[in-house]
């Protein structure tokens, strides 16, 4: 069956560098489209792009391309953009994939599922770069790409772009939390995604926020992106089919 | 090397469901018993069937089939009955194989290692259900077997049967802790299953109460009889070896 | 790229052990030596033979070969080993892993690390043997190994040699926490192992205190060097990589 995909990228990221898992995902009989979210755009401004500018930017997607029945795939800080967007926008949507996302509560903002220790970090990067965050090449390459090699994790690095740090801080709105949502929802986790370290750990800590919700699991790093895109996007079309 | 396997259901299955995996079981050289146990068969009484006759028509199964040296695999709610089992009549019982399923403390009813939410909700369905309780399709759609598509999910929920809800709320009745017995213990998680909250899991919450066991682990969901009988069937096989 | 490995074993094991894995590392380019530790060679004292006893015969034997630039693998005790030889000469390591292995915090000994009852066991069990500990073989085979089969488990079991106590009982010195130290580090996860129980587990609760530090899992009990050596030595290859 062929159905809709929409794939949200995570923060430093823009649609780009998930078009070879997308890719993957048409080769299955999909239809997917991978839109870059504001303040991730070349020439963008990254001081003052919100999490409210990046959702409204992912539903006037959804509107310009007229798209139904939409199997919602969020990454990392996409899992922020995909609540906001559901919460504004559900009736194009029918299902939600959070691909080691974060599930926020009600007023939550992305921070507040964070280790101290990188919110720190963050707040003194965005001090010396004018509200705009980048993230260090080592946490990169330790933390975040561990399943790549050194040339591979280099020239992925490469391709990230400075992220709006007010996406992180700004608090979400949202009408219901997101346990209460009358939509399909699904988590997909990799196994060996440190980027939040494994004692607060993506999957069950944020996934059981999503009430009823379907598991899929598959190895790789929060970049498997870039080092296995065909088991993610077989993952995605586990996790997003009826 | 010929070993002897009895393969215990879990809740709402016969043995039937199970023969997929059985087949694999024998394909390896081993000979494999499903019995149904009373609770489940067609035309048992769903509204007074208890843990104990559960075990007993175990108990009956092993002894009018002569069996000795017994391999004996519990799935889910069949990790109450063999332990029971086991206490009625240890003589026959080679190794117990936990298969993602309850180690009861002695004294405990399934129900104390289930969420409240889900006992609120076995409540009120057997409520109206003259005793028998049934699985929402929702639920197992997403949590029981979220490694199916939609029409094996649906498939094998009709072959699901009304399950008598006393086996759930029977306390069990146990001369020692498991952890204490003298027999040889495994403990088989599938991975992806979340029947039970990964943040109230299995694995190692319950399966640490056999006290030394061994463990094997497969990629599956709970109700992987359905999705890859030829997994979980290798892995009960690398469980109950000696 | 070739790149020059060595293996550190743990308790009870001497080089031989883990040679098969040795020899996949190389195939796969690299230089792998495999030294046995001061207190598990024939003819050792087991009574007196120390942690830094130990870590000096590491040292010396990183002198003795001129190892420079070294990829420093540490398996279980193994990892107190190459904590303490870091210590002591950091200069000619390139990075160390850590491969199920234990992560001290300064002034801790392994037996800070590992579950009462082990302790006990150990305790009593060194009292009668004039200092050395042995495993005992029902530990070992559905703990330790519990991938193998009953041959495999057995021959393995009859390589081990008894290891001496003191080793396991030697507060570490280390001048700085391992977190703070300037070096590539990572760790390895057999995901099945449960010579650790999994509710006090070897990742993430000792892996997190290297700091930030490199993920790598694979499957395997704590005894993969016997039951899939070329499973371990990709890992590694992974792990130890720049």
């Amino acid at each position: 069956m062929s159905d809709t995909y929409v794939l949200v990228h995570g923060a430093w990221h823009t649609g780009r560098e998930i078009e070879p898992a997308a890719e993957h995902l048409r080769q299955l009989g999909h239809t997917v489209l991978c839109p870059t979210l504001a303040g991730n755009r070349a020439g963008d401004d990254r001081s003052h792009t919100g999490l409210n500018d990046a959702a409204q930017s992912l539903c006037d997607f959804l509107h310009e391309h007229d798209l139904h029945d939409v199997r919602l795939a969020g990454h990392s800080y996409g899992g922020m953009v995909i609540s906001r967007a559901y919460d504004m926008a559900p009736e194009r949507i029918r299902r939600l994939v959070y691909v080691n996302a974060f599930v926020p509560l009600p007023g939550e903002c992305l921070n507040d599922m964070v280790p101290p220790v990188y919110v720190g970090l963050f707040d003194s990067i965005a001090a010396a770069g004018n509200g705009a965050v980048v993230l260090p090449l080592p946490i990169w390459r330790e933390a975040f790409i561990n399943d790549a090699d050194l040339v591979l994790a280099t020239s992925a690095y490469e391709q990230l772009n400075p992220h709006p740090y007010k996406t992180f801080t700004d608090k979400i709105s949202l009408k219901q939390p997101i346990h209460e949502w009358p939509v399909g929802k699904s988590y997909v986790n990799c196994q060996q995604d440190t980027a939040l370290p494994h004692s607060l750990p993506w999957h069950p800590r944020l996934s059981e926020r999503l009430g009823l919700f379907r598991l899929v699991e598959c190895p790789g790093s929060h970049e498997v992106w870039f080092t296995d895109p065909a088991t993610i996007a077989r993952a995605i079309a586990v996790a997003g089919r009826d």
